[in-house]
């Protein structure tokens, strides 16, 4: 894409109200637009990133069994109501009516996929079944904050699995598990699995994914030589410098960091709230064991800018970045330039290389510190050498590390599998 | 897709109290899962052919220029009461919360995406901008009917343009226009342009797309030989009979249509309500005029169902299917035909062709019958020829025609670009 086509234009300031750095570095790069405290619009850059995050999402989920499908967000009061949470989700937002109907906006999905699974699930034969959808969910929270990773709207895959056994759900929840690890590791970050409380919505242990960032809203406890890591909330006595008591070999530490998944036994409440079972081999009715996976796809995007942004800007990993290469032609002003630019933009683009070209009538300065904000992993320049048909800079925005390569040279490593 | 994993099953009845052909059909055949009245979820078959049309929709707005975004549902009441939607858009939802601020849900979103116009648009050079979106929207309709062709919650495409004259507007309403065409034509559809009342929205003519089906909520005036078209809402006193005032050669024929997509002629009515000018040549702040492009994604879907399904169920075009190929192992108990069927399963998924493969335990007449009523295009039946190593039926959903092709026949047929 041309940057001269893009619609958004860099800030050099971020709304004063605005305190979490991944949406001031967002905002000021032209990925999002703030509509008031907790909800925002994707604009250009935004809606690729977000949309390159889901497709990492599906693609695990789809790998691991998960069928698609897409919920209503608009729900009916009734089953909120038998199952309870019509009183009890203190985030639930009703809505009246014209007609004087009661609705829900969704900010879980069991009210409503526990029918569906019902309907198409009547038999012991039709599970364990898991079904996801990505798509927006709503929270009337009394504090929104953390710009794009805590807000009252907001982006989430979550997936329901049904199950015939409390082993089964056991079996299928290690294998959600390592796709959950898989996608983190995939974005570009180190994610630590957490016992923590149920919240409302369970009785039961259920276990949340944490990253370690400054923009935490958490603290944890971890190993520093094993897996074991707990949330303070339910840790008990246990305090930083206890010796593990999962390896006995380190003592813990402690650290602050956001959930960037989570898992819910929910055993088997929301099938006996509305009145979901199956017939078992004896032919006798039985209610499905039941877990939830949510994974917030939106505030995922958030802590990547949090965890990786550097004092230039945005930092993305390119499986998440909405470019692969930003080609910035540092002499605008100069013809056989633009031709030399132009020229690569066109070999790049019909090899289908994600590519935003800075073709933009601009200061060189200018253009490289908008590239710095943007974030794109690699920065190819077209400058006074490439024009005496040597070599093009290629920078890496992550380590800022450059190499000289000629446009041969380029070709072949961007438009290759091997990128 | 093996149907063994496919979660939903094709029902013998719909719900009684679904009255409309699409839903009942996209019900019993596990298309689409009905929440309350005007409130559907889309299951794995509907979610696939959902995003099948708005991937054409997608590609047809990036062609003319149209930049995506993903604009917030959960809107601040402020620009609503701005414009004065929030008192006058009879549909508008409007939400209470915990912290006494009030939203309302996205219907439309001119009262958000014009900010953000605002925002990166300054100067004429900037313009004209068309930025568009594929999402949700919510209607608090009286009555919710027609299955998921009018619904409470419904997917749409809507897209805003801004110029800096009437006649850039109308120059582009004109490339809109043919966009809009392809679009249909792709869907397997052939819509019309009729010139209708601009509703609450706008006082100026707005141009509707209509598509001839029974279903059709509106009556339209059209010439059989040119491209006249009107709805009989702004006919005046012109009757079917007349003769055609545009070409006339013909005479009017009236019919039931249904509306599959708008245009509004916003003028400056949003911009200067909600304070977006920006600087001409001048330097003089002027107001752009606007325009709105509507285009319903779920309705198209149904109403592609309404104008092609015939009385054994529906019928896709390949373009919007959720599947190329429906491969129904004819023979499920002959261990040779098992394997068989699963060999050219895994030769058209390595080639990238979608093929849901019928692997059910089940006789075949049961599995043709579900395969009419899913509607996949092209139905590939393994069964004694086949074995025999002489050839496969290959069956035409839409026009039932059958021929016999050899394997290799049929791989090279639908796994070239040629299909």
């Amino acid at each position: 894409m041309k940057q001269s086509h893009l619609f958004t234009k860099t800030r050099r300031e971020a709304p004063r109200d605005e305190l979490a750095k991944n949406a001031q570095l967002l905002i000021r790069a032209g990925y999002v637009h703030k509509e008031m405290a907790g909800v925002y619009s994707y604009l250009s850059l935004g809606a690729l990133t977000l949309k390159n995050i889901e497709d990492i999402v599906r693609k695990e989920m789809n790998a691991i069994g998960g069928q698609e499908i897409r919920m209503a967000t608009l729900h009916p009061s009734e089953p909120w109501k038998q199952t309870g949470g019509w009183d009890q989700v203190d985030v639930l937002f009703k809505i009246d009516s014209r007609t004087e109907k009661e609705y829900a906006l969704g900010q879980s999905e069991e009210e409503i996929v526990t029918p569906i699974a019902s309907e198409y699930a009547p038999s012991y034969k039709d599970l364990p079944l898991s079904i996801y959808q990505i798509g927006q969910k709503y929270r009337d929270e009394l504090r929104a904050k953390s710009g794009i990773m805590r807000g009252r709207e907001f982006g989430m895959k979550d997936m329901y699995s049904f199950h015939t056994t409390q082993e089964d759900f056991e079996r299928f929840y290690e294998i959600v598990k390592q796709a959950y690890l898989r996608i983190y590791s995939q974005c570009g970050l180190v994610a630590k699995v957490t016992e923590a409380s149920g919240g409302s919505f369970s009785q039961k242990i259920s276990y949340e994914f944490m990253v370690l960032t400054d923009a935490g809203e958490d603290t944890i406890l971890y190993c520093t030589e094993c897996d074991y890591c707990v949330n303070v909330e339910v840790a008990g006595e246990t305090k930083e410098g206890d010796t593990c008591s999962k390896c006995g070999n380190s003592t813990l530490q402690s650290g602050v960091a956001s959930e960037v998944g989570n898992v819910f036994d929910l055993g088997t409440r929301y099938p006996k709230a509305l009145g979901f079972t199956y017939k078992d081999e004896e032919g006798n009715e039985q209610y499905p064991i039941m877990g939830c996976y949510g994974l917030g796809t939106s505030r995922l995007m958030g802590v990547i800018v949090e965890a990786l942004a550097d004092e230039k800007g945005i930092v993305w990993p390119a499986s998440v970045a909405p470019f692969t290469l930003h080609l910035v032609n540092a002499m605008a002003s100069d013809e056989q330039a633009v031709m030399y630019a132009d020229e690569l933009y066109n070999l790049f683009t019909s090899r289908n290389t994600a590519v935003l070209y800075d073709d933009r009538d601009a200061r060189a300065g200018e253009k490289f510190a908008d590239s710095d904000l943007i974030g794109i992993p690699y920065r190819i320049v077209v400058g006074k050498e490439a024009l005496a048909g040597n070599s093009l800079e290629l920078v890496n925005r992550a380590t800022g590390e450059v190499e000289r390569l000629t446009k041969e040279e380029l070709l072949q490593r961007f438009t290759s599998q091997s990128v």
